[in-house]
């Protein structure tokens, strides 16, 4: 990147999403995205299908430009904005002079990347682009008073992050019970240290999910939670006509 | 950080502090900050408290300033320079619009150090504070002739650092002996390489701590070394008035 | 390195070395350097030597400046290009004030490389030297019609890296034949997702060695495979003079 733009700034926004976890590496960067500057450039390198026939994409949506292998890891951000711009980065002058067929995050995104940092519209980097691919996330059902979601990632801290969000929890009738598979009830608060150490708590995490967590402990190790556990979010049932008077 | 301030130079010391050890926060951040130029924000997030009522700290301290939880991990560079100014940090206007209970170091953090990046008062960022959270550190005792310490850090080569000080060996008479819990006595040498590779060796490292190692290898799995183990320096023993004249 | 070059651009290649792996140090770098802007100043920071009576060297090779205890870790850099220029360095005026025997990464290394990248003369920093340490690494063997080498590098994908470049299986004929140790035949393909997910694969990496790997999986893993292990690549047998005429 430098040797095309001096003057990059480069932020390495994480080097720790699983080999070829296209699901992590997109929801890390919906997480973080809209945080950056406008006009930012964001390269995601997390290609299973390198050097294959997949398309690398340059786009443009929401103000930022995203540099991505054409493997639906954009499809959050595409979700958050429809992009104003899509191309296929194919022109070779804007790329290394050989093109290996297993690092192309080296020998095409970052050097796109960089001319498009250099101001270099994203129409001459190749043929724009109608389709690309689409990757479903599983989505949290809202029904009969209840919410039922997954884990869809596992941070750090061992913090279990549901599709489930606050707009979802929002539309339940209070008190509300949170199970995980068949754990629980797990009681929602406002942050970790609302429960005692070594509690578990439900809580609305920095990206608007809710999340499974153990004050000051992993609930993935407490739990042996993965990605795929069953979250329900209950809502107090509430039956038409009863109104306890009886 | 950067959306406030695009020219910040960003240096990531370390994102490897173990979940929640406000401990090994603080003593990295003692053994690294003196070696940044004057005026240098540092941020730290090791925050288990995040989102209760703790404060939100900002400091000037020795010519730095530092932006942190108010749980104690600045006590040792508070323990180095007496800070000149401690603020709260609560002036909305320098923060993230909407405020995360779970994630304080990209709300509240992070956008306040931009702040005093571009060289906002800290005076502005909040009220005034004349009390904050002191976290003692375990400290070794001299006396009789030896320092009795514990290991309070481990570093990623497996290297059990010590709240040992040079200047408190400096103090004892030699030769000297140490001891990790039952075992020794281990050699005390200037650097790793002093002993044959595999060996055991005990040092001054670069922070000014003794620290217990094995050339080429890791006391930490060696020794199962932990944090809290206890070492002992033991001096010659001098007994007054007994000068090996019979 | 900031408090003596303000504007320096600080890119960090990696913090993952194994401790003390002068081998895999050796080989990250001259899979990188290349792709940096001419002058770049290069800090290696694998030293088991720290300390000790091993020089620590600066050398100009290829139009860049590399920084590095003398420990052979730069011997494939001066195989591409031979050094312009390699000086002992020395002079205290370009160091920290105070020398720790165990992080001279922090004491000697960086601010001399701060000061190159300031534009300081490598003879200012210390004597010009005719001679250094030279570690050689296993070469592979061509002979026979087949390739013998071995497994030099793991990277964090689980694939096994080996001492075999595409021009010594450009000597051979093909069909050819891969085998890690008793296991194979592996197939030879052009990147991971020209076999299905799960299935072993050979084929020349980024930085044109030849590996083994498993599709969206870790050969590491599959294979038990460590570094040292065997790998032959075998052309289809030619007998002079037999032509299939039979």
């Amino acid at each position: 990147v430098l040797s095309v733009c001096a003057d990059a700034t480069l932020v390495d926004i994480t080097h720790d999403i699983p080999p070829q976890d296209i699901e992590s590496a997109s929801l890390e960067l919906a997480a973080a995205y809209r945080y950056f500057p406008p006009a930012t450039v964001f390269v995601v390198v997390v290609d299973p299908g390198v050097g294959s026939a997949r398309k690398a994409l340059a786009a443009e949506a929401g103000g930022y430009f995203f540099v991505a292998p054409d493997n639906g890891v954009l499809t959050p951000i595409f979700a958050d904005h429809a992009p104003t711009e899509v191309v296929e980065i194919t022109e070779r002058k804007y790329l290394q002079p050989a093109i290996s067929r297993t690092f192309e995050g080296r020998d095409r995104f970052a050097p796109a990347a960089a001319w498009i940092a250099r101001g270099t519209p994203l129409r001459q980097l190749g043929p724009r682009l109608t389709g690309w691919q689409v990757r479903a996330l599983p989505r949290a059902q809202v029904s009969g008073g209840r919410v039922e979601g997954t884990v869809v990632r596992i941070d750090r801290f061992g913090n279990l992050i549901t599709n489930i969000t606050a707009a979802m929890i929002g539309s339940l009738t209070s008190p509300l019970t949170v199970t995980l598979g068949a754990r629980g009830p797990i009681p929602i608060v406002g942050t970790y240290a609302d429960v005692t150490s070594g509690e578990a708590c439900a809580l609305v995490g920095s990206s608007g999910h809710l999340e499974i967590a153990i004050s000051r402990g992993s609930a993935a190790e407490r739990f042996a939670g993965a990605r795929g556990d069953n979250v329900v979010v209950s809502g107090r049932a509430t039956i038409p006509g009863c109104h306890d008077e009886f």
